[in-house]
């Protein structure tokens, strides 16, 4: 069915898919899942998270769907779906060729709406919503080519994949120019990279293994576990009980052994100085990075931790919380990240990150894209693999983060085999939830809410939701 | 009746002011004014701004209220809104004296609230919600003490004012206890110095006489008319036309002549070179500084703007869009800003202002406060003045933004005289509107918004509102 829509598209308006394919409307549906159940996903500044999405589906006149979403925490997705309303009307009644054929200028026009930006501009809600609905435009664009995203753009000449980023405020760095010379001098060997990718996968690290709160005993069983499926990458949560991180980095290192790499995540938990000195009582485990050892926001705040902890063999990772290019090309500029954590929500979508992968790759710093929550791990195997094969051409220092949540819920869920994602098969982004899931989990009225509402599992909403 | 209840209050529950005043519940309100009917507020990034606010007013279980507000543009005050409902649930219920005898950790609830804080965090649509409900905070606790809030901030003693902060964050350049020390030292003269800003009152700059798309004329009529007033700086928009530019800049040098001050403002439409380029060009007018020149995130590009531009003597200024305390720190450490231009709404509340004073006092980088919007000048001036006669002691080098809009919407409005802001002798912090101004302008459903969707001068709104 897909073929013969794809056909009659070309034939009736030339070469660009999606030309003729006019954008009918965009529903954005909350969707949380009671994670703060468990103790799953809960680190020092998110104590009780709700993992939870802003939901976007881009209906079209014909039988075309774009799916997006933005990754949330629960309280608060009620304002990103609210965003994404207010912004709706950029994209609502658009012909989705003529976004695609100019994306970098439709994108520019979505973060600069001369009255929105005010709320921004370009970070946080408004940026998230931003996320939500360019992904879901990805999705489209990659389904109505009948390709997985990461095909999609390995497929894309230079010229065309250049178009879709805006460099406004990042020409110091890169310029477009710049970026077309990059990705056509990488062309050689993208047949053999690709098949790679199709059959033994990118390499993926776990963060299941050390929360906050695991007990003795719920570490070690977990690297075992983690170890027998192919792991060797292990990322533990610190940052709240010096004691507590060395005792759970400790069982770490005795059955991971020393060739195998271990990380520490402090989510954002310390001052400058505090990180340094917390760091140094840490070293002696080796972690090979620290990630978000302070605010999102301190780029030299990082460049200090990073130069205080370069002697130890320590690098500083961030990334997740890092709101939009121009705060990726500081951190790149002063030394404030030597692992590049792109999270695939954060900033503006598809476009803005492949702007912060150019910038990375100029300035020699890897990226190993976060993932985890709801939809994360599904829509940054696609970027990864794009990089592999068509920029860095290398997996050395590289990694994807791996959590196993909520893959269930969506209709194409990553494909995890020995510590590798394969990458994906399907048509579009790997955005699409099931049915189902979104209809139960939809917030505060689906079926699951509303029985554990019903059983005083949770209390009802105490705010009045849009 | 003031009196009667604060002596109630305090002999009730001791000397905390506002203990016993149980916070009964928080209102917040769309409130839009038409603004883009002329062409007033107009710059390069913000084309047609309706001047907006979300207004909350906070009751509590007497009679006394808490009025506070953020500044927004139009289109997205209807998201801010939607945030202060979600915020709204961490200060309903509670008892005001408790929030202010630990205002700083009340603070840091409201800015890392566990699932809320990913949509931010400290920043965007979140935290200008936070300014909104912080601010109606100080409102109240400055009604409560029946002074105006610059008054209520003198009086206290400097641990009282420093507990109101939380230095997360912030402690590589300024500490809890490097704070209380500098304010201790600048207790002589604090009595002459309120007097002076009671009579004399603080330094203003216009922005009025040369907003983008202003004819020769206009601007030669407005310069005529501020210089006449007692005007002594102005403020030119740049950055969209170099030509248009210099003929702006070349008329306001000829009626304000070479004695008084030019101030160009470019609003974040450069690059940095391009900034840099320009810049050169507008050097013959002896600017002495350039506002906003590209990306308000961009740190280490303002900072080499600033190097560039150094020698020309010209300054960077910046800060309206500077989204916290930590952005600020990294503009003041890098040498980004050589004028730092805090705004009274975008950061969050009075609180993280304080924190930004100090880190300017402390790195030497001269205060001169964004104002313009809806309420913005009957903020700042509080700001400022508690800055002169506690903290800075000095009007060198500084000055308020002055625009005649808006004002007549507020109960306690500006008194500028001979370009001097006089200090407000009303208590609270000059945030309540008159109550005929909210109804008639809140949106969509105020009577004058009604008229104008009927007269067709506006469209009714097109996306769905909370």
């Amino acid at each position: 069915m897909y073929s013969a829509i794809r056909w009659r598209v070309r034939r009736v308006r030339g070469s660009m898919p999606g030309t003729g394919l006019r954008i009918r409307t965009l529903h954005v549906r909350d969707i949380r899942f009671p994670t703060s159940l468990g103790a799953h996903g809960s680190d020092a500044m998110h104590t009780d998270p709700d993992y939870s999405c802003a939901y976007v589906i881009i209906y079209t006149d014909r039988e075309i769907e774009g799916h997006g979403l933005t990754f949330t925490c629960g309280r608060g997705t009620e304002i990103v779906v609210q965003a994404v309303k207010s912004l709706s009307y950029l994209v609502v009644g658009q012909d989705a060729g003529d976004i695609f054929k100019d994306f970098g200028s439709f994108w520019r026009k979505l973060t600069s709406e001369s009255q929105l930006r005010w709320v921004g501009p370009e970070k946080g809600v408004i940026h998230l919503a931003t996320a939500a609905i360019v992904n879901a435009l990805w999705d489209l664009w990659a389904t109505a080519e009948h390709k997985p995203l990461w095909k999609l753009l390995v497929d894309m000449n230079p010229e065309t994949l250049v178009s879709t980023i805006d460099f406004r405020y990042i020409s110091d760095v890169i310029t477009k120019e710049e970026a077309i010379q990059i990705l056509k001098s990488k062309q050689e060997g993208k047949g053999e990279r690709e098949e790679e990718m199709r059959t033994v996968g990118y390499p993926a690290y776990t963060t299941q293994v050390g929360w906050l709160g695991y007990s003795s005993e719920r570490v070690r069983d977990l690297c075992r576990e983690y170890l027998s499926q192919g792991f060797t990458c292990f990322k533990v949560k610190v940052g709240q009980n010096l004691e507590d991180d060395k005792r759970r980095c400790k069982i770490v290192r005795e059955i991971i052994g020393w060739d195998n790499k271990l990380m520490v995540d402090a989510n954002q938990n310390w001052d400058v100085q505090q990180a340094i000195d917390w760091m140094k009582e840490l070293a002696e485990f080796k972690p090979l990075w620290i990630e978000e050892p302070t605010s999102p926001d301190d780029v030299l705040g990082h460049a200090a931790i990073a130069k205080a902890l370069k002697p130890l063999g320590i690098g500083v990772a961030t990334g997740e919380m890092c709101c939009n290019r121009v705060m990726f090309k500081q951190f790149l500029q002063a030394g404030g990240m030597q692992y590049c954590q792109i999270d695939s929500c954060r900033i503006g979508g598809v476009n803005e990150i492949l702007s912060v992968y150019l910038m990375a790759y100029k300035l020699g710093v890897p990226v190993c894209p976060h993932a985890g929550g709801v939809g994360l791990c599904e829509m940054v195997q696609h970027l990864q693999i794009f990089d592999y094969i068509c920029l860095s051409t290398t997996k050395e220092n590289r990694v994807i983060e791996y959590v196993d949540q909520q893959h269930e819920h969506f209709e194409n869920p990553t494909n995890v085999k020995h510590a590798h994602y394969i990458a994906p098969t399907a048509p579009g982004y790997s955005t699409k939830m099931k049915a189902k899931s979104a209809e139960s989990y939809e917030y505060p009225l689906g079926h699951e809410w509303e029985k554990m509402f019903n059983e005083g599992t949770f209390q009802r909403p105490h705010v009045p939701l849009s």
